[in-house]
Parts: structure tokens; sequence; C-alpha cells
């Protein structure tokens, strides 16, 4: 596979900046690119690289072409459009048709023949498996479970009863879909009932979730995820929380039960949200932050402990932070001074 | 399956004040529940629900009684019986027993005819089984584990040597119990030495461990999870803890080896325990929190890094903490102050 | 098996004060040791237990020797020659060579004999494997992997395409090797698209990963992981990651893509890393740090959102943090008492 970067400009509405005629056929960085490969500058930290890269050809904005040693493909956005070289570039591996022999499928008659079913998963009756759904080895789909068009279930990937994922998603090894949330009622002993997990989860088109993500069914209606939403690895999402469209949360991050979070927001790695709260849309919030209150409106948020701090204020705070014990002993000396000020009289 | 009302009240020891031939045949939210359905009042965020319900009863408090546009079947603790009501109104799937043909098990024999083996699993030899146990799909239960009478292993849980599970528990998908602790001794060159970690872990009755939750097996000796205990996602148990009766840890908590934590403990999501410390029965610890230091005393307890300061006045100083900026620069200006008075004399 | 403490003197360069010809069979605690069981002192929370141990003989350092009531066998490193008697003591269970009958394996004459392969694991074609490798039960190694020689994947593993691991390693159950990396594009409209992970992951020999613990592959280029790395449980490796020699990394660590981790460095629990930051050898960071800028030196460093404090400074000022509240009253007072004698003159 390889593509002329006239016709890569065309298709992707570039300019270009070099001969038409030259063709790449892999993406590669630019400090390690060489002939035949097309790279791109969108980290500022990388453009040193720049002058002496052996990439063919490079996107880049209009502000960094002139210093650019290859051909220069230019663009508003190099990082999508490098996304969408890439993926022609380097598209995934072809689906095989088919139910493996290692497969044990409760109901292969229900299985669209455009499906790749793998070795050692399960698919039990009443799942429904849209056109194209590729259920890789070892994945676990049980009872009632639907999955769109397209959609990809990595190995070792497990959905729960009654669970609903949309078209074109991507489910890493490990998720874990439909898991009871974690509802417990306490007795005047102190000893926990279990509280019933009977809602479901539902998921939209297009999302794509990390290795080992927990997704807790609902207590009573469901846990849903909205179009568009990415997922990194390692995420908790409790029972009933609702996270909306294009939503990016990074690695590590948990959300109690029932946190409602909007449209668009980009939440950092390792950021914790208390249960039974609000996020708005296109509130971006920093990693390591905990939020324990809701957040009414759009802006940048961050901090330990800080709900709804405003990410600048944060940041002040924890230099000052790192001056505490200082700022104690330069209080006490004041102290001190006012004492034997106060003795003069 | 439905109840009338009046055997609901007898049964659960309510008392009803409404129609006792109203039956009911599911639960619901407030908001959402329409004729035929029982809700429950638990969370005073919702009490503005109580009155336009369209529930046929709620479960609430005698204080809440009077606000309710159904039939109020009034308890002391809502929650727990709405626990009790779902249970019975929502069964769990029965086992269908037997052995699926696509499982791998070493031993048949040893294996009640009353357990149900899915597809995928593997059962190795050596294993005890009791009765009505479900080993789900893809699960794996290696040599010599045992797992106790009416147990639950949800798809893809791992069960490793030796490790001992008691009656009712229940695991959820991508649990792993058994694997090896962090054990590792260091030569004068810097590299490490494994430590094999020759202990194993016992779980007593009605556990319930949440999806993708690591439990470590001991160094020498067990790691030890009591009876009733309640584990949510991604925990990290590490080896020789020891976790008593009833107590319930939020997600994503992390245990370093040999933490003691007492009975009836409430441990908040996301909280970290430093290793060998050891924490008393009835301890609360807010979500986030840093437990450093040992807890002597039952109490509530909270703070990054603030090891068992009572959560009162960790608050407080969290308050605090998102003014240090300020506060800063008061310290500034009144130095300038006594400066300019000082040079005043 | 059982050992003459002569013979574990000799072999392991230790000075034996005691009987030759007692014979040890196993290790355990110095608390509950017996008569044939070796235990060992590193820990002085446990010197107490030194002058009552009922354990045949126990390893200690010089200082600590005299106090002993069994036979000492006496070394500077007791922890490190306990991990060498206790590997010896306790060995781990030889493999079966072979291939289960429920495996699925594509290209069974690459399998080298020495190798055991379980029930319900899945090795794809074009992957190599060494000689005596473990591939536990329901363990899923994808197309073009590579494990090296005695490496054991536990139950539950997944190596996904492209991995290379090499000799003697050892990955828990549920360990995710390969994943995609959080890679997105964002559009105008807010939209991600997907950014092709095509790196793969490259680990060293003697390398233990934790169980549920994920590494993603590189979005371009390797994801690389030293020779000698101990990585604990429930961690996040980010794509790109580079973790040098002998490093190790205690459990719910998270790096995020492009961390760079030098040789030797020990990073405690919960610690997250910022990305694109490079970390020194030797650096040592303790647990629940937040890691925002490189570190250039080797040394002790820790504190939430702390970049780069050192760690005693990062203590006093966690102290002042519990005193923050009264800190502001005193500053107030202050305030107040300056106002009012300037409202004196």
């Amino acid at each position: 596979m390889s593509i002329r970067l006239g016709e890569l400009a065309v298709r992707f509405g570039c300019e270009l900046r070099g001969d038409p005629d030259t063709e790449v056929d892999r993406v590669a960085t630019l400090s390690q690119a060489g002939a035949g490969a097309i790279a791109f500058l969108a980290n500022s930290a990388y453009r040193r690289y720049l002058s002496s890269t052996n990439a063919s050809a490079v996107l880049v904005t209009p502000d960094d072409a002139g210093e650019c040693a290859a051909a220069a493909v230019v663009c508003a956005n190099p990082y999508l459009v490098y996304a969408k070289v890439a993926a022609e570039l380097h598209p995934s591996r072809p689906l095989s048709p088919g139910i493996h022999p290692g497969a044990s499928v409760q109901d292969p008659e229900s299985v669209p023949a455009s499906c790749e079913i793998g070795p050692g998963a399960y698919v039990a009756s009443g799942v429904r498996l849209g056109e194209g759904v590729s259920v890789g080895a070892n994945v676990t789909v049980s009872t009632g479970a639907v999955v769109g068009d397209h959609s990809v279930l990595m190995p070792g990937v497990t959905v729960l009863e009654q669970v609903r994922i949309g078209a074109r998603c991507i489910l890493h090894s490990g998720v874990v879909v439909g898991s009871d949330g974690f509802g417990n009622a306490r007795d005047d002993a102190g000893q926990w009932h279990k509280v019933p997990q009977i809602g479901g989860v539902v998921i939209g088109d297009d999302v794509e979730i990390g290795a080992n993500t927990t997704i807790d069914r609902g207590a009573i209606g469901d846990t849903q995820i909205a179009d568009g939403v990415r997922l990194d690895n390692l995420i908790q999402v409790g029972h009933n929380c609702v996270i909306g469209a294009h939503t990016a949360i990074a690695a590590m991050s948990g959300l109690s039960g029932s946190t409602i979070i909007g449209a668009r927001c980009r939440i950092g790695g390792s950021v914790g949200f208390a249960g039974h709260i609000e996020i708005a849309d296109d509130v971006v919030i920093t990693g390591g932050s905990a939020v324990t209150h809701s957040i009414k409106k759009a802006g940048l948020y961050g901090g330990p402990a800080a709900s709804a701090d405003d990410a600048r204020r944060w940041r002040r705070n924890a230099v000052r932070y790192t001056q505490l014990d200082e700022m104690a002993k330069r209080l006490r000396r004041l102290e001190k001074q006012l004492e034997s000020a106060g003795s003069d009289d």
C-alpha cells in the first residue's frame, strides 16, 4: 500500500509543497523516518527534528512548513490528517469470517456469516451480533447481549447479560462490561445485603474502551456511554453512570455510581469522581484530580480534593504547597516579632 | 413473579399505609416507576419525587411516609428492605447444572451434579467444588483450589492454586485470586531475585469481589478475607493482607502487603494503604485518602497523606488548601509591613 | 526436599552459628516457624520474635545473630539469601510438556516439545515459543508474538500481535500486553479519530508483570521494558514508554504515554507519571506521588503534585498540610493585631 503525495494532498485537503509524484508507504516519527515514510509535527517538542528529518514528507501547519527538510504537506491539524493517513497506509488486519472450531456458539444460525468468532470464545444463546463483528479468542458474550456492526471484541473481553454495544466499537482485552454495580444495604448488625443489579449497559457507536476497564451494569436502569466516547485502560465506571458523546477519559480514572459526565469532556488520568454529581459539557479536568462536586460550566478544572477549583488557581496553590514548611516558619517568626514588640510596651 | 403489599409488609416487618391487595411485580426508581412497580427513598436528594411518583408503592421511613403519592411501605431502613424485595422480584438466573462440552474438567467425577461448568472453563485436578457452584465461561480454577457451596465464578475469573473460597461468594469477571505477591530481594548490583510466594488465599463465606480486582497469595501464610466482605472493582489486595468480616471497600483502592483491616470498616474509593499497618474495627475512611499509619480507634478518617487525621479536621485543611496562594500573599504583606515598621525605628 | 545447614551456609556464602547437620525442609515466619523450618529477619519490626522463635535456623545479619534462639545463618543480606533458599525448598511446579486437547494451536509443529500449552489456550499462527514455555489455561497468544525460553504465561494472560517477550519472564493472570495505546486526534467538531497504533512491545529477559497490569503497544515504534524489570498488579504502561533494567514499580502506578524511566528505579504504589517525561537511573519515588516533570538526578522523591520535590522537604510540607487551618487562623490573628496597631497611629 502506497500513496502519491499529490493524491494524498487532494484527498485530505492539504496544500503540498513538494513533488506530487513522491510516494509514501508508511508512517514514522520525524527522527526515525527514512525514504518512503511520512511523518508529522504536532508537538512543538519535536520541532527540532524538522530540518533534519529523512522522511519523504511531513504533515505540518503553515507556520512550520518553511523549516521542513522534506516535502511539506500543509494542513491546519496535522495530527488529525496523520490519523487518517496512518489508517490508510496501515489498515487493520482483515477479518477471517467464520466460527473457529474451538469456539462455543450456542446458536450458530444467529451469527452472520460476515462475523469472525475466535477460538475459546463463547457466544451464548439470545446474543445478537451485527455484520462483520469480530469476537476474539477467549471472549465471552453472555445471554441477551447485542453487538453492533463491525464492532471488535479483542481477546479476553467479557460482555455480560443484557449489555448493548453499538456499531464500530472496539473493546480491548480484559474489558468487562456489565459486571454488577457495588450495591450493598447494611443491616443493624453491620452486615451487608446484596442489592440486585437489574439494569443494563448501553454503549453507543464508535466507542473505544481500553484494556481491563470495567463498566458496571445499572442498579435500576442502564449505565450509558454515548457515541464516540474514548476510555483508556483500567478505568472504573460505576453503576448508572452516564458519559456524554465524544468525551475522552485517560487511564485509571474512576467514576463512582451515578456520575453524569457531559459531552466532549476531556478527563486526564487517575481522576476520581464522587458519585451522584454532574459534569457539564466541554469540561476539561487535569490528571490526578478529585472531583467531589458538580461542575456546571465548561472550562478547565483540577486539583486534589478541589472540587471545581479552576485549574490556574489550583496550580498556584500547588506551588505554594511546596513552600508550606517555609511559610509556617515565616509565620512563626512574625508571631515572635510581634510578641516581643508587645512585650516592649 | 409478583407480591401483594399486604404480604410484603408482613414478611419484611413493615407498616403498610395503602391497599394490601395492590400487587407489585418489579422495582423501579421513584422518578421512572409506573403502575406495578415498587420504589424506595433512601437518599434525600430524591425526596422531591415522592409526591409525584407513579409507583404503586414506595418503601419509606416514617418521616417521609406522609408525602408519598403511592402506597407507603414504612420501615426503618428502606434500602435494606428494598434489597430483599428486589432479590425476590428479580431472582438470579437459575443454574443449568452440568459440564458444558466446551469445558475442560480434569476430574469430572469430583464435580457435584448440581454444579454448572461453562464453556471454555478449566477445572484442574484436585479442585473441590461445593454444591451448586457456578463456574462461568472461560474461568480457570487451578489445582488444589476449593470453592464452597453456591458460590459463583463469573466468566473470565481466575482462581489459582491452593486458593480456598467459602460458600455463597460471588467473584465478578476478571477477578484474579492467588497471583504471586510482589516479593523481590535486591542484590548488591541492584538486580531483583524473586521471593517465592508460597502462601495461599483464604476467603470466607458471603464475600463479593468486583470485576478485575486482584488478590495476591501470601508470601508465607495466607492472605485472608473474612465473611461478608465486599470488594468493588479494580482493587489490589497485596500478599498477607487480612480484611475483617463485613468490611466494604470501594473501587480502585489498594492494600500494600500485610495491611490488616478490621471488621465492619467502610473504605471509600481510591484509598491507598501503606503496608504493615493495622486498621481497627468500625473505621470509616473517605475516598481518595492515603493511609500511611495504623488507625487504632473506630471513627471517620480521611485525607491525602494524612494518616489517621480525623476527617473533620482534614476537610478544614482541604478548604485552606484552596486558599494557599492567597495566604502566602497575606503572609508576605505582613512581613513587609513589619520590615518597614522596623526601618522606622 | 531438605538441606543441611552446613551445606546451605557453604552454598550461599553464609557463616553458620549452629549444628551443620541440622536439616531444614521449608521456610516460615519467625513467629510461626517450627522445627525443620528456616526463617529470616529483614524487617526490624519482627526482631522481637528472634529470641523466642521455634525455627530450626534463622537467616540474620551479624548484628542480630547474638539474639537468635535458633541456629544463626549469618549473612549481609538475609532477605536475598532467603529468596534463594525458599526457591530451593519450594520449587515451582514442574511443567507437564505437551498441548492440552482443549487448547487451540494454529501451528502445532512450531511449538517445541518442551512447552506446556494449557486448556482453552490459543496460540495463533506465526507465534514463536522458546523452549520450556508455559502457556496457561485460557491464555491468548496472537499472531507474530514471540515468547522466550522458560517464560510463564499464567492463566488468563493476553499477548497481542507482534509482542516480543524475553526469556524467564512471568506474566501473571489477567495481564494484557500489546493493547492499543490511547491515541485519538480531535477534529473541529470535537469528535475523535483513532490514531492507528502500529508499534509493538518489547520485553526483556527476567521480567515479572503483576496480575491485570496493562502494557500498550507503541503508536509508532515500540514500548520497551528492559531486563529484570518488576511490575506489580494493576499498573498501566502507556504507549511508547521505556522502563530501564531492574526497575521495580509497585501496584496501581500509571505511566502516561512516552514516559521514560531509568534503570534500577524503585517506584512506590499508586504513583502517576505525566507523559513525555524522563526519570533518571536510580530514582526512588514514594507511593502515592504524582510526577509531572522530568527527574534528572538519582535520589528520593515524592509528594502529590510535587514534581521532583525531594522527599524530605515533601514530608515536612505534608506535616504542615495537617496544620493548614490552624496556620490560617494564626495569620488572621496577626493581621488583626497589625491592623489595630495601625489604627492606634
